[in-house]
């Protein structure tokens, strides 16, 4: 154990070391979450075997974008100077990856020829939920952990139900009140309530659940679809946030009920695409569709074609094809589109949680402890 | 009676004509509205005086903003030709006025003069709730009755509160968000979550309970001033709507406990300009402000130089000191300013609905059956 503290701050027993930690930090990162995964230590053996550069802890952020995840990061952990942050590049990635524990991927694809140059990760995260650009495969066989962070106790869950309902609410709204505006019109252009209106969520893990307590007194009602609703991770008062539950064989006709449909869903090899021409084509004319989870969820053409056909009533989305968006993109010339740039997750509240999580994990890591931020899904 | 009703219906007992109207508007009009003020009839004397003209009982729209207003109404009663509406700019108003039974009068301001102009006037109303334009006094001298349409039951309550939480969601995650499509950016701004903040509602009328029951599920604590809590027109779980209840007294001291302040007061001679230099400096340093109610209830100067100061984080207003507002005026200019053109209650189902009240108001009239839509002020 004592390899992995030497350095800077000299060679302790733990128990020392753990009492020249800033008081603050001592409690931070012994903070259990209930849902974290518990025991991942036993499983990845002793830390000083893991870290093999001994005095440094090194956690690799992935890209420009998101850059508070790095900043909130650095904030947190700024009282442990064996804990190294930095950022590179997308490009940069591959060249640097060898000398870093732990890897915040963000929007990089890890694919299995990154993952083989990264000689000493114990660990991929995403700073949120979404693992999509990651080969899990390739991280097992390399005995690298691939974790993400549950986003029913960090705020991100939170957050980007919260985002679900201002994108709706805008394209209820509608995009010509800005003209109108600035055309110094009043009283126009008439917009759309929630109230009344049938909405289908697609996906009810953390984010559908907050999305549904947040439209439930809104006067709507609220259809969804699961693979399986038996899950524990479930609410006991499912039922009242729900008036028709279904499998994902129901979306077609759930799709015909609905006046908007919310995208929640986790982006797999299942589910890319999943909104595609015969489910735009199966909602109702004059409906409206919303994505904050990921933009491959939605094929492109279909929803082009059924704006251009005015099928579709309004598009609000967080999240893109390709990402950053080109702002110059057709899809966004139709009147009734509004795209934000990929912060549904992204407020105070959840970013600082999130960095408390990463912070903690480095922390752990280092320390030989358990992993309680973080969920592992290899 | 036969007196209102001669001309291209020819003459008819009221019985008789009640046969010969389109099935559903004799349903529509007989509907009646627990809120709405019965007996007024007898309050205003028979019909047949009332509306001089006989044959067609006219309805005049001042202005040309919230255009649906006159052309749903329109829609509405299309198959009443002894109904008339029209529209006239702002300018006209006094020119045509005396030739109208009834008066909706939007943003017209409606003065002593005007009102003395009005000779066979017997209903001024709003469509919706808003009568500060209305001289109410010189109406009630001219024996003309002044109205308004209660929003808790027409969706217009409802409609505003939604707006409310778009515009608070709004301001919440910055206005830098477009610039961030724009400039190809992801991930930024970091943003605000509703989740976690103190809210407080000034005014808790219909629009304001509409406001509360929607972010209770926010997770968010809910102050509230109101002149009356004793007021019958509360819903009975009042308290699970508001953590804090206060009189205007508190105002002051419940600002400096809020994150955000919503204003959905009605504007009168005490509210114009409640929220002054003393009341904007009381909230919190970083905090937002949003008014879906009227614009002068707000003190300009002082929400100027608390943008200016970074004092407000945010201003999120759909209602301005002029309307239609200037869209060069400096306080547009602060990065984290929402302005939308007055469409709070304007929505396919509020207007729908308020067609339909002015619609029923007018036939009413006509019929001199008992006003079941609107209510009374004077």
């Amino acid at each position: 154990m004592a390899g992995a503290i030497v350095g800077r701050l000299g060679r302790h027993p733990t128990s020392l070391l753990l009492l020249t930690l800033p008081r603050h930090a001592a409690a931070h990162h012994r903070l259990h979450s209930p849902s974290s995964s518990q025991g991942q230590y036993s499983k990845m053996g002793d830390p000083s075997e893991r870290n093999g550069h001994g005095a440094l802890t090194r956690v690799l952020f992935c890209g420009p974008y998101w850059p508070a995840s790095t900043n909130y990061t650095r904030e947190y952990l700024q009282d442990y100077p064996f804990i190294q942050v930095d950022e590179v590049g997308l490009e940069q990635v591959p060249d640097v990856i060898h000398s870093y524990h732990i890897c915040v991927v963000k929007n990089k694809r890890i694919d299995s020829d990154i993952i083989a140059k990264a000689t000493q990760m114990k660990i991929i995260m995403q700073y949120g939920v979404g693992l999509e650009g990651v080969d899990v495969n390739a991280a097992t066989e390399h005995k690298i952990k691939v974790a993400r962070i549950p986003g029913s106790t960090t705020g991100n869950a939170v957050s980007c139900a919260e985002m679900a309902i201002y994108l709706t609410l805008g394209i209820l709204r509608k995009q010509e009140m800005d003209t109108a505006v600035n055309r110094k019109d009043l009283g126009v252009p008439v917009g759309d309530t929630l109230f009344g209106k049938t909405i289908l969520i697609l996906g009810f893990g953390a984010i559908g659940i907050e999305v549904a307590k947040r439209l439930r007194p809104f006067g709507v009602k609220i259809l969804a679809t699961k693979r399986n609703w038996s899950s524990d991770t479930l609410p006991s008062y499912v039922d009242e946030l729900v008036d028709k539950k279904g499998g994902p064989e129901d979306m077609y006709e759930f799709a015909g009920e609905a006046n908007i449909v919310i995208a929640c869903m986790t982006l797999t090899s299942e589910t890319i695409g999943i909104v595609d021409h015969k489910f735009v084509s199966s909602m109702k004319k004059g409906s409206y569709l919303v994505n904050i989870a990921r933009g491959r969820l939605l094929d492109y053409k279909a929803v082009f074609d059924h704006l251009e056909s005015g099928h579709l009533a309004g598009l609000g989305i967080d999240v893109a094809w390709m990402e950053p968006f080109d702002p110059e993109d057709p899809v966004l010339k139709f009147p009734n589109v509004i795209l934000t740039p990929h912060v549904a997750g992204v407020t105070e509240y959840s970013y600082r949680t999130m960095a408390k999580s990463v912070g903690d994990t480095a922390l752990q890591l280092h320390l030989g402890e358990a992993f309680t931020e973080v969920e592992f899904v290899n």
